[in-house]
């Protein structure tokens, strides 16, 4: 693997592989084996020309407990901010010596201009890109789904005839995007729950079923069901419904908790806004995969960063390395 | 050891194995070790909602020191300041694998409520809270106190007997009360000295003697003169005096510096403004400790964070886990 | 070595010792011996009062490489901002254990206070005070012209008989003066070529020529052409031309480019403003050193700290801990 810039390119081998490499490294994590030296002198660099702090401290926990040494670039404040390109910023990393650029960006298709440019060997991880993707949140959407599903016997498994419903800003939102693509091509079937205002206009295109009523979705037992954060700032636009609106017909509350089928599981990919697209009684109910989200984040994460950087040597026998990582 | 949250709840006991292990700390950085395995692939968290570079700074080389891996989480920016609850935060630190948090936050009490929640089993450790306390900045404190006065014989000892003398805002001071609590348990007399617009309302309650008069306390001949960083910004507030005021009756000058008792030692948490609260003299004199404050922080912290995360895996066994770190 | 402050002061034996200690540092990366455990235990702080993301990102990537642990200080919303002096900021890295301080400042002349104040004991390394000097992007230059100039003969050679044209506003630029003062130190003679107002007011004695003509310039057949980055900021005070007419008589576009001598190379500091003092043809030419001065500068920054912290041991026999490094 060179880079990950999305999902919708991703095979379902590929898919799999990774989400298989997840498991062991979430597996030498509960050994208590935390610092592995798969990645000792890689160094990896966050790209960050958006502020995430919770996406950023994933991926350098991720890196460390490989062993990488990590680089934070904010690019506020950098001479990114002086006018100086995309091009030049990535063109210094790779000459400092970067193996690895982890890059978000507030445009749509920046992580694969970079990737493709030629300005840099370097893999690059796309940690979301306007309102087109978010791979490794989808991966750890669906690492988790499986985990919870499956336990023990995951690997090698796909999401087949498992039914998962995704609510929420679907217009705006690349976590949705990326869950689309990798879940319906590990076998999912994905419906999205959307007021009429916030549904994409080529969504006609895309591989789900689309409703507008939540109670409705609910009664057709999604497996998972995924509520998406709202962004409080596009509340006063004028294609979105009011706060108290919003919660009353698309917020995860009590009463739709408990009309969830049993063992359907609740997700959300933080922070979470309680109180407004879900409960506090949803949020910490045993039905939530919130933290396991969160863990299974850097399990997924150590696995991308292991398959771009150690896989450079040792090609496409990723098994070898498997085991030097265990 | 859990977690470090006051001072006012540390057993004497308790108190003086954290000095002692500290002095084993300090031993090992000036024998030029500065490296120990001890906390290798342990993650520690510096979740800072305040700003504050140099606690901030003393706690990250404490870490790396001890092998630990550190991730810094400043609240500015971050998902925080999105509306994330403090419960959300701290979930997701623990998820992604916190061993300790060291937190510093502008309101009092926020680190016991993290501590007390069940939200994590991480360590919590109060980088300083409000105006409530900040209980490293007296432990290392003491810990210079006890080390200028009995040297190499400095271990297992209390402060029995000393007078220590604290003289500023103390009503807004978190530093001044940790000190109160600290070093009374440890066995010392507490004076605070403070214009009488900036003593506490329950300071009836405290074990200390209460003077407005400074030279009357320099009189009385502490063991150790401690004076607390002015926060300009009160400067303007009804109840303070002016800049000038300030300093010609409660700031430590030339004259002053001059009538100590010979032994006496000057205090600072630094940072100083310099011919605000204490002169440039009393600063840079031989009796001032400030430079050997900031050090032993170092230590002191190495100490907390070993007492923390190593005694997890080895109990109560104090000693055995000890001789691993020399 | 104790400091890097200026290369003003700079021998040319010593300026040759460090651009061989970073061959050997570039010959290990080449080798893919990406991490040498020279300065483990050693902490090396980035003191940076103005932002400098690729300069610091530069010596943070050199620090890790030869396993330093690295903490970053922006002086941005620290105490520094509170009114701490230079003077107690420096004593609290040096308590805290700082091996070294590498500072950049707006104020020139900072570094070399801090140096020679004895407020310290670690080492200093200047990466850019005001106007005065930034020695080691003028290091990585001279290194960058001699191994292009001689490969892997380079080690021993000075810069004897070359000469290289520097153009642009000189009168605000640390790297120009640091490129005086150590190119003609090693050997080369130095052409300044500028806008009239731009050429600073002492400059009579400086052992350079002066010209206003870049055509005139690139016809005596420069070695290196080095293009200063202009800051845009300064674009509308009254010293200086539009942009307009600063890119046409001054900027190096593809016309100029074709007029250089065979083998004469172009250099820039970076980040470039593509289109105002360089084209982008000229920027991304086989002529371009932009990208080699870049990794040549992680080299450089790895022999200046090896030289200052290592040196410690070891005094002057470098050979010793040279072998070590390997």
């Amino acid at each position: 693997m060179r880079n990950l810039l999305d999902t919708a390119s991703l095979t379902r081998a590929d898919a799999i592989r990774i989400l298989d490499v997840a498991e062991d490294m979430a597996d030498t994590q509960q050994r208590e084996i935390k610092k592995l030296p798969t990645l000792r002198g890689k160094t990896v660099v966050n790209l960050f020309f958006e502020d995430s702090t919770r996406t950023r401290i994933s991926f350098e926990a991720a890196a460390k407990r490989l062993s990488a040494d990590v680089i934070n670039f904010s690019a506020k404040g950098s001479s990114v901010s002086k006018g100086e390109s995309l091009q030049d910023t990535a063109q210094t990393l790779q000459a400092m010596g970067a193996d690895a650029v982890v890059i978000r960006h507030g445009a749509s298709g920046a992580p694969r201009t970079l990737a493709s440019s030629g300005w840099i060997t370097a893999g690059v991880v796309n940690a979301g890109d306007g309102t087109h993707e978010h791979p490794t949140q989808a991966l750890l959407d669906a690492f988790t789904i499986r985990k919870r599903r499956f336990g023990g016997d995951s690997r090698g498994r796909g999401l087949d005839g498992l039914r998962v419903t995704i609510v929420g800003d679907v217009l705006h939102s690349r976590v949705a995007r990326s869950n689309v693509w990798l879940l319906t091509t590990l076998g999912a079937s994905v419906t999205l729950v959307s007021p009429p205002t916030l549904v994409p206009q080529d969504v006609s295109g895309w591989p789900v079923t689309i409703r507008y009523d939540l109670d409705e979705a609910i009664a057709h037992e999604p497996d998972a069901l995924m509520v998406l954060r709202i962004q409080l700032e596009r509340m006063s636009a004028a294609y979105f419904p009011t706060e108290r609106e919003y919660s009353r017909r698309w917020g995860l509350d009590a009463e739709r908790l408990a009309a969830l089928a049993p063992g359907s599981m609740v997700m959300h990919p933080g922070p979470m806004n309680r109180g407004l697209e879900i409960s506090a009684d949803a949020a910490d109910s045993p039905r939530s995969t919130v933290l396991e989200q969160v863990a299974n984040g850097v399990s997924v994460r150590m696995a991308v960063l292991y398959l771009l950087l150690a896989g450079e040597r040792t090609g496409d026998d990723h098994r070898e390395t498997k085991d030097d990582a265990r």
